[in-house]
């Protein structure tokens, strides 16, 4: 299977940088092929621009804004890294949604029994996995904030896309995390991934 | 008072900017001092950089970060305009949130009785206002993705930052909506703007 791994942090040594590298090692393991992008590190532009926000469709002569929409129109699963920042992901990755999540790639809208306009998933992935990292104790995070990052991925953007297969892991609290709890973490991510994307 | 507004939308003839101008426009009139950021126009960097993220809390030399940071913490209202991009801010206003709202500017961390780590929010305004704009009808917005814009920046920047007098509008359904429709909306502008933000 073709799967799609998008990370989005500023430091290497980050452990959403170690989350990926497991997530990718799992997946080379089960054959399958990897598109990866390490948003930061390729200085991906994440501000939707005027001409792009105004076109059909949002259509845009960017080269590599148009091979992104490609890369998620044909993945058959993704796979999403980022820390949570204020209950969302960082700019870089937030844009990247805005710009490459676009009509006819992502969704399209039909019309209902009603005659109103309804949004129809189209990407080809049935699964999608996030792995997110948190500084907030996970019984705040739903208490208090009530796990947006949740909301969002599952239903927001991926249940509106038309992906049914949703599945989210955060790990916190990473700053007073230790190496043991930290190893363990990425044995996780690596049984999760061999769990929804197994060896075909 | 100082009241700080920031509008995040690509096109200058959108919705977008004629709220801003109405919010303006009745600050003006009520004899308020007004720091406005149009951050498209500005061409906001939004994406926290490793240098930023790596450093205490967040120290930064970007001058222009600096200067969002001090006028954030003497700012004594705060009003903020958007679309809803994928229940979220566009990338451009999501950093500068991340760049903006930092320790020591936004909030601090204190102990409680167990000693434990709490937030103490910073801010000197006590009022936030935010006005969005969304092509999704209101119902939906809450029954399906749970009006996550709400949460947002009630809960999770503004309660979070000290904030306790919220207000927040979402105009919709923009791409439908007749002129007459939308002299209304920006008369509500107006009047919420006079209702939190009286001439002195």
């Amino acid at each position: 299977m073709k799967i799609l791994v998008v990370l989005a942090h500023p430091n290497k040594d980050s452990f959403n940088h170690a989350i990926a590298q497991s997530a990718i090692s799992a997946l080379k393991k089960n054959s399958h092929e990897i598109i990866f992008h390490d948003l930061y590190q390729e200085k991906f532009d994440p501000i939707m621009p005027l001409e792009e926000i105004t076109a059909q469709k949002y259509a845009t002569k960017d080269k590599i804004i148009i091979k992104h929409r490609e890369e998620l129109k044909n993945a058959e699963g993704i796979i999403i890294i980022h820390p949570n920042w204020w209950a969302q992901p960082p700019a870089i990755l937030r844009g990247w949604v805005d710009r490459v999540f676009v009509p006819d790639v992502a969704y399209k809208f039909g019309v209902n029994d009603k005659g109103e306009g309804v949004p129809i998933g189209l990407l080809k992935a049935k699964t999608a996995l996030v792995f997110n990292t948190s500084n907030t104790p996970q019984e705040r995070e739903v208490a208090y904030f009530g796990d947006p990052l949740e909301n969002l991925w599952k239903t927001c953007i991926f249940d509106f896309c038309g992906i049914k297969t949703f599945f989210r892991k955060m790990f916190n609290v990473i700053i007073i995390s230790k190496p043991e709890e930290r190893r363990k973490w990425l044995e996780e991510v690596e049984k999760t991934v061999n769990n929804f994307f197994p060896l075909a």
